[in-house]
């Protein structure tokens, strides 16, 4: 075959310069092979509760990524012919061939974006693939990759030993059993895995599928909520429940992050109201913004690290969320404001022994002018990576240069990879090792860091932050070893 | 003469790095010679339907040239000084010479600048000048520049031919008779010079110049606007009209790019009570709102690519707009919202096959945050290239290093110069080629993109783009052919 | 002692490429030993009026840099711990030498910070420590430093001295005797300090401290405020006193910087609200409104140079407010808007033979979109250096990357240090003038600027601009030489 050959250059991501490649290549050769820490992202726990082999190339590497077919969508390639699932009952392309010859023609149109990056990472990583993708050579590629696949080193358990992951941590919503979570517990199999407790749905009371959600949650915690105080009765269990699974963390996504403490006579209110199906939005803001509290104030108590994702526009294309539904890459961000959103929950909690709040962002320009200052003043706050969109090598660039002056690198959380793309973890981390390192390189060619200094750096961005932001400290952690197999705490 | 040479280094405004430096090199050399594409700019027709000579070095470069004299004024040049017209009678200099010597005497101002980098670029390339301009230098290459206009060679239309211009698009009121247009058609040249339709004075209703506006119209359209219905219909026409003048695109500036359907019995109030001389700002920011989506409606019928030039505080000094008029570099950007507010527009009309709507912007802060999601995801929507105060060096490459991970290379517009300059054109295509191949030879040499990729995507974004964002494909079109010498198609 | 080896790198904070690095050497040295002009900050006068010696090393480098301790605060170490003084009589760390050690154990925290590196610079360059500060070096730094705070040469007016700072200007109130500048002015010492008028306390009116402020005010004035007439008449006599001590400047720090002129009916009505004690949020915003037109005006009458200081929230952290008060680096910024709000004021003001407005920001998304063109079209306006957050190397990158192309260099306003650290002054304007060598070397080795024009406008940058726009010129003004000995001007 003609085609060009894969290559990824063992000095990728670094800076041409003679003095800064230097560095960054030492750099990065001290945390390259360091066990992977994944504190927050969204891999099904039932991947790997079941270990089932993956079914074929196109299911396992387009399918469940927005990144990928949101790209062909914004340049005409429908998404049925891309044969993502649709809820309405619409026909979708049914062959994965078909789907993965048109996503190799349009492959052009990843260059210089991250989600080529990662792929041809996984491509040659996972897969030793050593030609470049295009539409000539994807039919050769496909049978390469789901020839691997049959293999049982391919499977996702093998494939999580492979790649070295230390911790792995999923996102529950709060009404979920946790019964993958328990299935990997009672395996053999000893990878760490972890659940994370998400509520959203059952903050938002204004929601059309919000009573659907109660439902779920009151089966989950066996019992009805049919007033406030059961309402944080049952969320206080459901965290213990979580706790008592290895969870470390909560997650929470709002639009705006207002936090505000309502009294709990006014909370009932909008509760009952919504009970009624009569929430408003505003309703809804104003119990989102007090369950921001809550959460932090149960965080305090339980030790659950509390992160926060505001500022994405959900679903903005509606006909591509009737068809298809959520998470279908139609999620655009918004201006954010920090600074007087989160007073209320910094001034009381910001300062609480014990509690950590990771933001994040989807709005740079709040980087340099809210989260680093915030995070460079209250005690409980980290800033989080950079998140989706920025999760790229120019966005954690401008992340670094735009925080650490005035928040340091001990004020950041380390980094996560925040996919529901398992075969991209370690192409993921592998980048941001590489930026990380070609970052501080930098750093110590400008004379701004002695190179002893970027040496010890590069552990804490690479592992140290995300294990000390998420009390993730190495191997299985004493509390997973005392669990009952029925998965309640002892 | 003791003057400082002024030579334009061939490896201008690329990386020092050498092996950045290389590639940028070889990249820029396969498009430094192609045809420009200018599907948005300013040039008066007029230049090119009558070829007069220009009149002289300082009415040429200087006096029509925004960019040039609001930074001597904010520097207490006063603008009478420089000889800018007034409408409302006060006496200017008169003298060119004395102007072009204000000028040089303070040309230190522009070090640094896109300006003082298109005109370096113009004095050397166009006019063959050899010394810098300064203080001391004014009045020869006054001189030398004001000789050169005499001979033939500098007449507009050898210009033309001689930039290698390929298409130029004007910039047209809705009630423009395109009489200039016409003449160049009918004339023996051969230049493609395409009007582009832009209403936004119709749909300013609660402007003071609105009814007089109206009138010029309804003239133009044979039909006196008496309702919205008839609005409408007239505007299909000029469009129409437009179209087979060879327009291909439409052109919008509005404040805030709200979009918003409003239904045609209150689109019909809002325009009664402008007809009666009482529409308020409110009603025009309805109004607008409104014919923004009947716009992308009509270019989903009929072709037109649809421009949106949102966020410029216009005419921001009133005792500058009262003594000079409008476009006299007071216009100041303002924060600007694209997720709700193009929400409406998108939702109906962003996956139409066929429609193009390409956005600009002047807070840099939505290119990552909000423009590169939504043309990352709207098959319609593309990104306009960095406009008007950030087409520069440092501006081009915040473009890039902010949208491409997003987006991709093939979800943004390709280059337009927005030049009222004309002069200038062959400088800003040159700098913008520049700039884009030494960002390719960045990625290039941060092996983040094969050279061969790189190689393919310079043709692209030097012509490439902008030819199939605009469906300016080579050579003149059929429709053009086909005309009558009375301007209507067959 | 094992310790690594403290060094400043005589290359440090310039760019690896040797291209650049060679020019940025060279520029720099042209003016790395020009006197340091300091338009704005907030060293106490009180320190070169009395001329003692410092205590020791944590209440001179410690205590007062609120850089440093909430950094600490952000990473779990308390300010009673630190030994921050408080106001409502806790208990703190009595022992310098226990604060120093804790600091000296947390230093990594400042790791790519710009103030380790104002730090190691002071170290090195002033007290001649050639160890890295550590757990394990603290003390003999400490003790170190001790020692030579005994020495005569290290008193503050003999540091003023070492240091070449041709002028320091301090940040006084509206009532300030100006006792601390009258004593240096009558001292045989003639180093020169000057004062700056800024008059917040007393615009804030329904803030709880106004009422005492206009009592100070009053005592100043020597004349009760009774309504706004009497308040203009005291505010330009104290403006005249400044003036009279050798004052160039005011200065402005408000949250919105809205300008917006009341007529003196309504200002009085407010102003008699608030004598009352009634004033409202709403009041007080209106009212600083207008007082910043008020400002202006003043200014063009006596030529004070007029600085605006927004986007600051004050005291973001009650706790640390109602414990140690203000300043104590709990100030966050906010999103900030100016083409609209310093509309009034400019289109009145902006265009006065001999006014200047600085304005400074917090949010580094106005530099390109509003601030550059705002300054870049206004002969009164003025670009304020980067500032707080962002006065850092990066910080003034990106301030020069996104205000250079639009505004030039020559309407910015030189770099100030704005700081309370007397010991941090070199390091500041050395760190300064190093990114500004690199950044123009930047701009030579990509042939955007000749060598020649960037040694003239390293020059600019160092000192001429700041000398200019703050109208302080070499040595010591005639109309300070001709004040009697009571601080009249005669």
């Amino acid at each position: 075959m003609s085609a060009e050959p894969l290559r990824l250059h063992p000095d990728r991501f670094f800076s041409p310069d003679p003095a800064v490649r230097r560095v960054a290549r030492e750099l990065y050769e001290t945390v390259a092979d360091l066990p992977l820490v994944c504190p927050h992202g969204h891999v099904p726990p039932a991947l790997l509760a079941e270990d089932a082999p993956f079914p074929e190339p196109t299911a396992l590497l387009l399918t469940p990524d927005h990144y990928i077919f949101r790209m062909l969508y914004s340049q005409g390639v429908s998404m049925e012919a891309l044969g993502i699932p649709t809820r309405d009952g619409t026909t979708v392309e049914a062959d994965p061939r078909a789907v993965w010859q048109r996503f190799a023609d349009h492959y052009h149109l990843f260059l210089g974006t991250p989600t080529r990056a990662w792929l041809d990472h996984t491509f040659a990583q996972v897969f030793g693939i050593d030609v470049k993708l295009s539409g000539e050579t994807a039919m050769d590629v496909y049978d390469a990759i789901d020839a691997k696949l049959g293999e049982p080193d391919f499977r996702p358990r093998a494939l999580f030993d492979r790649f070295n992951i230390d911790v792995l941590t999923t996102t529950d919503g709060a009404a979920d059993t946790l019964e993958h979570h328990r299935a990997i517990r009672e395996s053999e199999w000893d990878g760490r895995v972890l659940p994370c407790f998400r509520p959203d749905a059952v903050f938002r009371i204004a929601a059309p599928e919000w009573a659907a959600e109660m439902v779920r949650l009151g089966d989950a915690a066996g019992v009805e909520v049919t007033d406030y105080a059961g309402f944080i009765r049952v969320l206080e269990e459901r965290r213990a429940f979580f706790k008592s699974m290895g969870a470390t963390s909560t997650d929470h996504a709002v639009v705006d992050p207002l936090t505000h403490r309502l009294d709990d006579a006014e909370a009932d209110r909008l509760l009952q109201r919504a009970l009624r199906g009569e929430a408003t939005a505003a309703d809804q803001a104003a119990f989102e913004a007090h369950m921001l509290m809550e959460m932090a104030r149960m965080s305090v108590e339980d030790g659950l690290v509390m992160q926060l994702h505001p500022g994405s526009f959900r679903d903005h294309n509606p006909a591509v969320f009737r068809r298809f539904g959520r998470d279908m890459g139609a999620d655009i961000p918004l201006a954010t404001e920090y600074t007087r959103n989160l007073r209320a929950l910094l001034n009381v909690y910001g300062t609480e022994p014990g509690f950590t709040l990771v933001v994040f962002t989807l709005d740079e320009s709040t980087y340099s002018r809210e989260l680093a200052p915030l995070a460079g003043h209250y005690p409980a706050m980290r800033l989080g990576p950079a998140w989706w969109f920025f999760d790229s090598i120019e966005g954690m660039r401008r992340y670094r240069q735009r925080t650490t002056e005035t928040a340091g690198f001990y004020n950041t959380a380390g980094f996560n990879d925040d996919t529901r793309a398992f075969l991209s973890i370690p192409a993921r981390h592998d980048l941001s090792r590489r930026v990380d390192a070609d970052y501080l390189a930098g750093l110590v060619a400008e004379h701004r860091l002695d190179e002893s200094d970027a040496h010890g750096l590069i552990q804490a961005l690479a592992v140290g932050l995300a294990r000390d932001t998420y009390n993730l400290g190495e191997g299985t952690p004493e509390s997973l070893l005392e669990l009952s197999s029925d998965g309640e705490a002892r």
